[in-house]
């Protein structure tokens, strides 16, 4: 599939590597043309480096991995026409590092990213997803020992089932949809638990179960 | 061990009924004398009913059980000398259903109840644990199937022994510290989770368990 990712830093460099690993066709967005870091990839990966707008053009889905408090304005410059009636994975979280660590979110508990966008862009089918666990068992869900759980949320029923089998490829078994893409204030407002449960374990390699009946 | 349960609704009535059968001496309290849903609680189990007062000032150890939005005055009702000293179970989430369903958080992203409980009462050695799950889970742990975790946080470690030895009574083995009172924050945030996964399984039987390495 073609793929642009948007973003260039830690997160955007693990899912563009892991995607092309797994052979998809894979253009890194960055917000400059010539970026130093999206270059370097491309040239370390069977890849492609570009602006937010040349990875959006690209993509027949398209991954947010921008940091969640800049994502409006690289999903502005990816530009509106090149993703209306695209997938969205949307696996970034709105972190505030403004007043220290841990950080706090800059949009919560009544409106989420997710719904953000969204409503910004009611054109892209937005699809939250990944963004509770870290970047690297985002795309290697076995590093973690045992089963475990991944969630997603979105309008539209045909972009879910495409993300899900996205991640079905990265390795994740148990897809759990919570609905609409107001699910995704829940999902991100779970990073706050997740990063203090980070600080107490001492590991990124980690994440949760969702143990029910049935 | 000499327990008040602060809270007379669903939680209070789950939470005090199951210490009782473990032969604990609980006191429900209520915010008001003479009761009646403390009373016949007290009637039908082995257990007394009184007023937020009689019960913190019975117990050795305090389980905040009341409504998030209401447990400052509950608390404040209760009597500061009479919580002094004591181990405070805070289990209560600051839902606000003001704007519907589903409720956001009354304090929520930069503070936590369980913070603001502490902060109004330093002389109360408050320890945040079971807000994470339904109140028939609480106490009856079993009833999820599988291993599945538990979390707690406080600034006292001696209070978290004890409230870890009443967890493992009520069923509990896999019980995660999560440090100080500021990781109350997150596992407050984390019921909005929560309730999004509850709409989306239909049940409210359901936890996660903790998968990590080692």
């Amino acid at each position: 599939m073609r793929i642009g990712v948007l973003g260039t830093g830690v997160v955007g460099q693990a899912v563009a590597s892991r995607l092309a690993e797994l052979g998809h066709d894979v253009v890194m967005g960055a917000r400059e043309a010539g970026s130093e870091r999206a270059t370097e990839w491309a040239a370390g990966h069977r890849g492609r480096a570009g602006t937010f707008a040349t990875a959006a053009g690209h993509g027949e889905l398209v991954v947010n991995a921008t940091s969640g408090v800049a994502s409006l304005v690289a999903l502005e410059a990816a530009g509106r026409d090149r993703l209306a009636g695209k997938v969205l994975l949307d696996l970034a979280n709105p972190l505030d590092f403004s007043r220290g660590f841990p950080p706090c979110l800059a949009v919560v508990n009544t409106d989420s990213l997710g719904e953000l966008i969204q409503r910004t862009f009611p054109e892209v089918r937005v699809v939250k997803a990944l963004n509770m666990v870290n970047c690297e068992v985002m795309v290697h869900p076995e590093q973690v020992p045992g089963e475990h759980t991944t969630f997603m949320a979105g309008e539209d029923g045909a972009a879910k089932e495409l993300v899900a089998a996205l991640l079905r490829e990265l390795g994740w078994r148990d897809i759990v949809d919570l609905g609409g893409i107001s699910a995704a204030r829940g999902m991100e407002m779970y990073v706050v638990f997740w990063v203090q449960t980070r600080m107490a374990l001492g590991t990124s390699t980690f994440n949760v179960q969702l143990r029910r009946a049935g």
